[in-house]
């Protein structure tokens, strides 16, 4: 049986796993996120002493450069996280552990696997979002991950503020009130004063959350028109959220697409991925799988 | 040689036209769009007189039914045009002149027409903007048209809208201040009390405009990723408003991506189509291409 190696790198943990599927994962590790050094020496001793694999996983935070034809291929790029601007991640981990490598976007790795395993099987054309300290959307279509360009950056698209509704600013350092400037968990925390986590009882706090997802929402379906939107992370996990969202996204869209989709059915259309935590890791050995066989390139 | 039929079905226009690319293009026609009946009566008439062609493909107005497997196939759906919501255009026409017949929304067969003849030769995913009456736009994704639920509605995505700097409230039907309810040739009309044709020496005009479709750009960029982004239609044709569109993205984005394509290069990235006004008929050629040679269903 083959085995894969598969990392979820965060900008404050790298998740570490080999396996094949969510029934075979026989080794873990949680490895903080310090310097680039630091980190990468870790998750190459980790692998190291767990027993070969055929192939390793990435999915990480970004921006990055996730095309194998360019130089800077599995590197970071323009992340505001400070030590981490423009670092190779990915040909590092190839070049010390001589298994071939797939590297994309934390999300778009969790749309694999949500597609391998989980609330995608079957479909073309769908996303991944993740509202957690950021937001991120991982984009698969007609049954590819997409890339594009670069590859999506849900987070940053613009959406409607009412600024005597939320005079708070935005905090996102490159656009100030973009999606993820206005509706991340580090917003919330900003705007409240505390996390996301200690505000379940503040209605208005998820009323103007649920408005501001669904503004972005409705962006997402009227560029992409995804076939499903699975959405998740840490803000998702206040459960009145989602039905708000629901209500919000139909009144948005008002009819105006024929799909019950958007309409009576929206809960399904809209809905939580079902891999769960581990769908960051699990999306990585899905994206190992891809490139397993290849060769490792310098 | 295969003889193909076109037809660009618009809201006040359906272009027709017979041949195999923009080097052959050997009978066209304009048609008034007025009722269902009598248009439709028309476009049989006009391919009934002009020869046989292979297949026929649709570029339409929408929202439309393109999914093959539905039984409203060929329908446009929830069109506010008058007399034409739900009204089945692609099975009327096939059952008719008994040929194959491929439908879509007239972006996307633009799109299809750039990819085959023009600005878009041998890209895998890039979108066609057209922002004329309304604001549409195609996609092409890993080299297909992408549909996904129904199919990109880029014109009904929000963005900002600075009520202090615009005070007009959007001209949208279903959602007021949406992208084309703030941005479309209806709404300068709308907005200034002229076209936007007597327009073109009022400089806050076309500041405002530039920044509204950059909003909506920095949408479709963070969502999509597309390689490239062709926009046209008759709002466009205003000299100096591409250019215009182009510092604000910049400036929207503020180096976000790293990539000269979002930054110094945007002049290639953000660029009008080549096909001009034949791009949709040529467009609905190369769809009907696509269909050549198959089964004509009843």
């Amino acid at each position: 049986m083959s085995a894969y190696g598969g990392i979820e790198a965060g900008g404050s943990k790298w998740e570490c796993a080999i396996g094949s599927s969510p029934h075979d994962l026989h080794a873990t590790a949680t490895i903080p996120t310090t310097t680039p050094e630091e980190t990468i020496d870790q998750v190459v001793e980790f692998f190291g002493s767990n027993g070969s694999v055929d192939a390793i996983g990435i999915g990480s935070f970004g921006p990055l450069d996730a095309d194998p034809t360019s130089r800077t291929w599995g590197h970071i790029t323009s992340t505001p996280k400070p030590g981490w601007t423009f670092t190779d991640v990915g040909q590092a981990i190839r070049a010390r552990l001589r298994v071939p490598v797939a590297f994309d976007t934390d999300v778009n790795a969790a749309a694999l696997g949500e597609h391998r395993w989980g609330a995608a099987q079957g479909l073309g054309t769908f996303c991944y979002i993740t509202v957690g300290t950021g937001i991120g959307g991982g984009v698969m279509a007609h049954g590819k991950l997409l890339h594009g360009l670069v590859h999506p950056e849900f987070g940053h698209m613009r959406i409607p503020h009412d600024l005597e509704r939320d005079p708070f600013p935005g905090d996102c350092p490159y656009h100030g009130d973009c999606w993820e400037g206005l509706a991340s968990g580090r917003a919330i925390e900003a705007r409240w004063g505390r996390p996301a986590s200690e505000l379940e009882d503040r209605a208005e706090v998820w009323a103007l959350q649920a408005h501001y997802l669904a503004l972005g929402l409705v962006g997402v379906i009227c560029v992409l028109s995804p076939e499903r939107i699975l959405i998740g992370g840490g803000v998702m996990r206040h459960s009145e959220l989602l039905p708000l969202v629901h209500r919000e996204v139909n009144e948005l869209m008002n009819g105006y697409l024929a799909t019950a989709a958007v309409g009576d059915e929206i809960g399904a259309y809209i809905s939580a991925p079902v891999l769960g935590s581990r769908a960051g890791v699990l999306g990585a050995i899905a994206l190992a799988e891809t490139v397993a066989g290849g060769a490792v390139r310098e």
